[in-house]
């Protein structure tokens, strides 16, 4: 299998790497999983990045050949390519993988918005069924909870 | 502490019991233990029942006192008592608490329905929650539950 | 059609009026003249029980034909039969029946609690629904509501 | 006021002006009128591409200044600008929001079944209401809706 970034802003790496480990690894690997080794990559193309003097408004394009093991992903370093597009001289696809940046933040401050109420809805459905356990307690003679 | 059923269907009583029991207890003591301790003195007022030649339709009213020990209900036995009103004598008490129990199996209905719509309810939103992680480790940089 | 109580405390007659017939009719009369018809016969039922000298902690029984025509509730109070138990010669039966009022008052305490978490429930799915039209319309293509 | 798409590929622009119209009008203008307003100015800017010559796979950025009227947009035409970007000059950067109109699509199917799983939980809520309502009219003598 293998990894491919696509183009992002060098600043945004990172995360691109473990959203796309997350989309083609979906059902073969844990999150915990995808999570470390995410970071186990992350770390080698930091070093890479800092060899090749990237700045952060640079855009890279990293592709990295993986394979999974007894729920485990391994990298093929060796395979490991990372493509810089300098700033200086891709300006227009620098600001865009900006734009894109800013986009994405966007997105997040709504899905966060949206994560507190789906919390709240959580909560509201655990209190009622405690609320309806109760009242089954003392008002009916259904089975109950601490009777499975 | 003492725990007394009030008016009730002989046919009835162990429900009451618990229910009764259940409403005591609130806070006090773990709802296993109050399923179990009731378990325990209705068989022991079921053998009464039986000595007594209570017939279903029969109206009793039965009161004991019990301690709590450690989460642990006590029934003091010696303190039992059990009233019984045959319905040859109170027809229309008996008829009355017939009507009640009646009345308690439509509410039971009602409250099925919706504990089904409840579980349904919970359901619903871990089904969110899934969803939304994983749109959250695709599309964004939030934390997830991977990481806690 | 017909319309009984069976037994009730006298203080609770006007509710239990109220429910039976909303248990009878319902799928036939809109709940709002179910309210209505029972508004109606109640003020009925509360002139004869005066003339009755009945009190609170009596127990009646109620009994009264009625037809619906065309959504319609009409009560046929030529027919209209009460029963009345006095405290004071059936002193269980109206112990028992104020037991049974006590017990409704409990119930609708939790039937209350409930309520109010299923409109915070309808509130959080309105709000969610809110958001995600927002982040419909801000970050995808997907058919708006503004387009129905 | 001014609208500015950013960089998008040329076959994203009408999606990529509503969306950008939505977030800089939140708050100022009905969503029916976001609508119409952005059908009304991709029309113009569709013309403009043809005129131009401009392929699906090019990259555009089209900035256009308006006004809010009593809650009407008003595009000033003549302000319009378009900056083409052709791929056979900036292939990298057409490449590249390629690939972000490809996450974009991703990102709307996670949405589209989230937001099905939003419509469950009204429809639940609704149910619990109605379910309630029934369980308060013959159990209760609690408020009604018929009573409001």
């Amino acid at each position: 299998m293998r990894l491919s970034t696509g183009f992002v802003r060098a600043s945004g790496y990172a995360h691109k790497v473990r959203r796309v480990l997350f989309a083609v690894t979906r059902g073969k690997v844990e999150p915990k999983e995808v999570v470390r080794a995410a970071g186990e990559l992350n770390q080698r193309i930091f070093e890479k990045l800092r060899e090749l003097g990237v700045e952060k408004s640079d855009v890279v394009r990293i592709t990295v050949p993986f394979s999974i093991k007894e729920g485990t992903i391994e990298w093929d370093y060796d395979g490991l390519e990372i493509e810089v597009y300098r700033k200086s001289e891709e300006e227009n696809l620098a600001r865009a993988m900006e734009e894109v940046e800013e986009r994405e933040r966007e997105l997040e401050e709504r899905i966060k918005e949206l994560e507190e109420l789906v919390l709240n809805l959580r909560e509201t459905s655990e209190q009622m069924l405690e609320k309806l356990e109760e009242l089954k307690q003392e008002h009916t003679s259904l089975r109950l909870r601490a009777e499975e």
